[in-house]
């Protein structure tokens, strides 16, 4: 089985100069994936390539996505770094246990996605809700400004360092997590079955009552096949019951007319 | 005894940018003491400043000096970072074992100092002959222009590290896991809203396919008010869509019994 290095994602990153130095040090550790979300400037850039200082390659093969959501579905893990989770949805852990973490689920065969914010806003939290785990960078609390490829520096040296280190002992493997995308579609499906159901009381709780279900599911990393078995229990539940019933009233006009 | 943060030297650096990004990741992992020695374009300049991003201090309180003996005069341990080491002159280690010596001087009193070359020349052998270790941050051969900012970056993380092992204090813990009792009342809950809605078929299979659809849920470790938001899932999709078409069906009834 081949160890893919994770693929890095930057969401709505706004200096091009950034993005080359992030190409740089991607290359520095022997990363080469490089996603853009809504890059502000546009793309390509060729203030990008300049600050690259000739890491070139993962420049050239950047692909842009308009939706985060796009950027990640091939994923089977993705790690979102940043200095300040709002609130604790997620387990919060170091570089260095996202690393092992990674390189563990990389050497089983699954994608990895390294997740970086923009250089002002960092992510939000409707971004961390599709994520597995939450890193930050051990920086001082007087001056937490840390510089986007220096945040990505951090990551990837970390996981080089397990790939060229031993790797660590194993107990029976953890089910591989579906990809971003059954995530997502079961989401979909959940929500509109919940919207229908009256559950997003009142609507303007919604989208935080969206976020808040989303990340119970994130945290839970299920399978494709879990993930199968969750959109059966939705099924099940808005459609199985609801049929029970509707026997049961149908059953009642019957007998109301043969009465 | 106060433990000393290493300073860092930097030897003959030619962008004044550079420096501005050594100063601001010094501050992101607590170090202050910076050191220039014969830097090309003089000192100071502006341009370090603007690359700083607030981080004034390293560069306000730097010194310059013309020779690198003197830059070093005051310290008892100096740990070279190069990516050459031309010949092996000295113990070549790695950044972590690095941070741990200079933790360890550190915390005995000793002053440390970490030292890097300029852009284009790294250290020359003069130079490394000063030092007591040299430290390679491992980077891919096929790519290894790093950044001076990335690897002071690198060092001074691991120097960090050191210092606190534990991850930072001032996120939120992650959300408490509810009690094994809550979490159970919400499988009995969610189970026999399965068993009326018919999911578990064929019967024979009923044991396992509750022990997967647990196993998902325990292993999100759901906090008390997500297992409230769960409890809610379950009865919005039980009994919303079934009060939906309830209502539909008793209407059908109505209607049938006034035609």
């Amino acid at each position: 089985m081949t160890t893919l290095p994770p693929c890095v994602i930057l969401n709505e990153p706004q200096l091009a100069e950034n993005i080359g130095a992030v190409a740089r040090v991607m290359a520095n550790f022997g990363l080469s994936d490089l996603r853009l979300v809504r890059p502000r400037d546009g793309w390509p850039q060729d203030r990008a390539w300049a600050s690259a200082s000739g890491a070139d390659w993962p420049l050239n093969d950047a692909r842009v996505f308009d939706q985060l959501e796009q950027a990640l579905s091939d994923l089977n893990l993705v790690l979102a770094t940043t200095a300040r989770p709002r609130e604790a949805l997620l387990p919060v852990t170091t570089p260095r246990e996202a690393a092992r973490r990674a390189g563990l689920a990389a050497s089983q065969g699954e994608r990895v996605g390294l997740l970086f914010g923009g250089e002002r806003a960092g992510l939000e939290t409707a971004d961390i809700a599709l994520c597995h785990a939450i890193v930050t960078v051990p920086i001082d609390p007087k001056f937490h400004s840390l510089n986007l490829a220096q945040a990505v520096a951090v990551l990837a040296y970390e996981w080089r360092l397990t790939q060229s280190e031993a790797p660590p002992p194993r107990f029976g493997p953890p089910p591989e997590p579906a990809d971003l995308g059954a995530l997502v579609g079961f989401f979909g499906q959940l929500e509109s079955e919940l919207e229908a159901a009256g559950f997003f009381h009142p609507p303007e709780k919604r989208a935080s009552m969206v976020r808040n279900l989303r990340v119970i599911f994130s945290r839970a990393a299920p399978s494709e096949q879990e993930v199968r078995t969750l959109r059966g229990v939705v099924t099940a539940l808005s459609r199985g019951r609801g049929r029970v019933l509707a026997k049961l009233a149908l059953k009642a006009g019957e007998d109301s007319k043969s009465s």
